[in-house]
């Protein structure tokens, strides 16, 4: 599905930023080389597109585009892991050779290291010299949703979750904390930088938790009925790894009505917002809609 | 050589706070073990170290004990990572298997990518809450001096020397950053937290970027003087890899002279801070009597 217009304007600006964030970074050649072909490869910049609609819900507050940037160089980091040999060992990611396979593991290893640890470099340039709690609540939202307890808490429940079969309640906490944390905080950090009162931050916290798990629902029916033309990435490779998913479970027909109910309430959600909830609604539709 | 009692009595604190870091990850069982095996195995705690007593120069400020963790979880993360099959191969750490030979390279890469940003989690759990821009200078401190133009890109540069030789100036160069920017994170943070002035500041970095040096210096004597049992480590590794050293470029007593000569010179500038700097001169005085 192409990119509704009012998304691919909003896209822009995020891929000039992530090109000056690699720029300001002091990477040696090699290294900046290798961070570069992972994160400035044509992704869609869901998170980013995230943050910054969220942002624009409320009228004052702090600029969004360091959070974005920062959470996508985090995904990135961890699509660049996650192809390593000793994890899912992927040869193509959005139709292009993987870190590791054009630049070796030693490289992918460290691009992805210094992604990770350069987003939270973004954050405090960009937040500190004020004394305002809200950049570093900023720090504390990606922090926790990308860590232990967040995304790389997920990808250990999915190592252990590999070939052997698990409840729908493990699979949606598999799910929350492997891509839903992440979404969740791009959401959330919209809404801290925006100054959202409590309530508000609540009903955009349900929101995006309903988005990341229709997210997740979608990206397990497209490895069953896509191609890798399509994909830029093999499908297929749950059944492969014998991986428990929301089709395995629900079949194909209830997990999409499955996505659909989720997307709904999501955009339910989002109805006291008005009109300034557009862009958030239009990337709300992206989720059940895309097809890579 | 035996720590002296009064960095002893430093430490211990440092081991209960890394113990209760832990504890509140979140992380799922199997990747807390993964991270406590490399995380609480009786490393020496330089950097900690280096953070609490360089915060005791300084009457007032806030906790360094969140900052001393983040520093030990990040340096941590890196020997994880360093040690995989893909990078250095190493199979003992301080004496035992590493993070990869007990769990895994999946679970290693992962636990190392947890400390990283669990690390960043502490700081803003601790640091966040008021209007007070210091915890949020200190991650930019820590994210700078671990990222691409620090650590991770010293690691690169180390990776693109192996096998070929270096002049001093690009040898030193890759210490400052490979070994050299977390040491100096370390007194940095000390002494932001404290609220250390411009000057004292500046005094201090010097005084940091000379010890860390030495340790490097230090590092690469070990490599040729030392055995696998006393170092927990395989010597002969910069040899084995065609690595140029300190050693390779001035030889052992040369070296050893550079070592003495920088620590010499890191206690001169301490001078200023008195009776106050007690610990400091302590843990400056292993920099070089150090024996792993």
């Amino acid at each position: 599905m192409e990119m509704p217009a009012i998304l691919r304007a909003m896209r822009e600006p995020v891929e000039a930023a992530l090109r000056e964030v690699l720029d300001q970074s002091g990477a040696p050649p090699d290294l900046r080389e290798a961070m570069a072909w992972s994160l400035l490869d044509g992704g869609k910049r869901l998170r980013p597109l995230l943050v910054l609609a969220t942002r624009r819900l409320f009228p004052d507050g702090l600029d969004p585009m360091p959070a974005a940037c920062a959470l996508e160089m985090i995904h990135t980091y961890s699509l660049i892991h996650d192809d390593l040999p000793a994890m899912d060992d992927d040869d193509l990611r959005r139709g292009r050779p993987t870190c590791h396979r054009r630049f070796g593991e030693a490289m992918a290893i460290l691009a992805g290291d210094a992604l990770l640890t350069e987003a939270f470099a973004v954050l405090a340039r960009a937040y500190g010299g004020t004394d305002d709690a809200t950049g570093i609540a900023v720090v504390r939202e990606i922090a926790e949703a990308a860590g232990p307890a967040g995304m790389v808490g997920g990808q250990v429940l999915d190592l252990l979750a590999t070939g052997r079969a698990i409840s729908r309640a493990d699979l949606e906490t598999l799910h929350r904390c492997k891509t839903g944390a992440l979404i969740r905080a791009a959401v959330r950090c919209g809404a801290l930088l925006g100054r959202a009162d409590p309530r508000d931050l609540a009903i955009l916290t349900r929101c995006a938790d309903r988005l990341g798990l229709a997210f997740q629902v979608v990206d397990d029916l497209l490895d069953v009925t896509s191609t890798a033309e399509i994909l830029g990435k093999t499908p297929g490779k749950d059944q492969a790894q014998g991986k428990t998913t929301m089709v395995t479970l629900l079949g194909i027909e209830g997990a999409r009505h499955l996505g659909e109910a989720l997307v709904r309430d999501a955009l339910a959600d989002l109805q006291p917002f008005g009109p300034q909830a557009e862009s958030l609604r239009a990337i709300a539709a992206l989720f059940v809609e895309r097809t890579a």
